[in-house]
């Protein structure tokens, strides 16, 4: 999928909502056990409930590998179920060597057919070259994040000033397009975002942070648009665990509606 | 396990060699394929033929991930199939906040009794803690990388002149102690290995890039050794696919028995 594809099913769907398939057996209702899948079925559910409304999904790898094999079968089934024109995006924060990195491309983009796959920067241009090389997919590269930790060494400052999520967003546009290439980051602090912007003009970001983390949407919107909108906002347990009882997809789509709505409004304000 | 029983052990097999089990379909022998579970059927072999030369074991699960579930399973069979008193690394470079870090232990630590995990630092502290509170359990964090992308944002200088790997070096080690945590030191040069010893003293190193990848295992040792060893150098393609035939894993062996006579003399020589 092209940037251009993305943008115009935003249009269509008056969104720019992702989705987190976050999917956890302690927390999906209860009577989802009794299936033979339960992930899956739960996925399902909530995929055939907002389909409409979502421009993306992204299931979290950590919650599938936690059930070994099973959970990767749960993952493959996930993603074959999704629907073609929605864009999907591994959150896996690979990076690895060269040859290592080809496997795990192979693994997501080949093998589960992933649009997109999260990728931490830490080794550099040969960690995520090798997703880079895959026609149509695209990297999503850890920039700036929003947890706490992201002050560690995101926010270390070089001798000429800048701080090292700035050298990595300026390094990896050596590497990749606008058209291959997203950042991950983090909706804590708006003005951060609109820093990330002055740098990275037209490249698209994921937002995690909104909702469960604290971060206010139109802030995001505000700060962090551009005329292809730009974004794609990540919401995770605030949809898919709004109820555990048996109306959890009809009230996980509520939720996914009032997020639409508001960013229906936001796009009308801040993308132009 | 603990540093002095990993240190046993070191002093036991007089040596400190990791294999790496970057097993392949590709390229593992032809006649293994006739096997149900060719991937497991190879590292067992090679198991077999190395397990009282070998400290440690590990498996880099990109090679296991990019076959799917049944990949999965092939590398839950080979950790149970490991001589308990062997260290296993998960070579897995994961890292992501809080919640999703502990889901990745817990598929790692828990369900597949890996001794420990190789971990990303970009998102920084709370995306490693969760893996150091598993008790007998240990993190090996990324801090000098051997490949070429480890220029780009590794070294880059902050105000104060130390590389951001120093950064990593300094930080963690508030957050771990050198009983659960450990570096990945490339060896591609001596020079490099002696100033990270002088800021880590007491905690081992896993030390990818002797080999196939060209570095020395004498500098390793000679900048890098401490009085309880504190290396572990790893070796993969170098051993594993030594010879493509039915004599694989004897040649295996006689390969890693080469590194182990060199490792014994090292250890004289320098770990004291």
């Amino acid at each position: 999928m092209d940037k251009l594809t993305l943008f115009k099913q935003i249009q269509e769907k008056k969104s720019f909502l992702c989705i987190g398939l976050d999917t956890d057996l302690h927390k999906i209702p209860k009577h989802l056990l009794e299936y033979e899948d339960p992930i899956f079925e739960f996925n399902k559910q909530i995929i055939d409930a907002t389909k409409d409304l979502a421009v993306a999904y992204k299931p979290n790898t950590a919650f599938y590998e936690a059930l070994g094999a099973k959970g990767w079968q749960s993952l493959a089934r996930t993603l074959d179920y999704i629907p073609n024109d929605i864009f999907t995006i591994a959150d896996a924060k690979r990076g690895d060597i060269g040859n290592t990195s080809r496997l795990y491309a192979q693994a997501f983009f080949d093998r589960m057919n992933f649009d997109s796959i999260t990728v931490a920067p830490y080794m550099g241009v040969d960690s995520v070259s090798p997703f880079l090389s895959f026609e149509g997919k695209w990297v999503i590269l850890l920039a700036l994040t929003s947890n706490e930790g992201s002050q560690d060494f995101q926010m270390i400052q070089s001798g000429d000033g800048k701080p090292l999520f700035q050298h990595v967003l300026e390094k990896s546009q050596e590497w990749g397009s606008a058209n291959n290439l997203m950042y991950v980051v983090g909706a804590t602090r708006g003005e951060f975002i609109a820093e990330v912007r002055k740098i990275v003009p037209d490249h698209f970001f994921l937002v995690p942070g909104v909702g469960a983390q604290g971060g206010s949407l139109e802030e995001v919107a505000k700060y962090g648009m551009n005329a292809h909108c730009g974004l794609l906002v990540n919401s995770s347990r605030g949809i898919i665990y709004a109820s555990d009882g048996e109306d959890f997809a009809q009230v996980a789509r509520d939720e996914a509606r009032k997020l639409q709505a508001e960013m229906e409004e936001l796009l009308q304000k801040f993308c132009k």
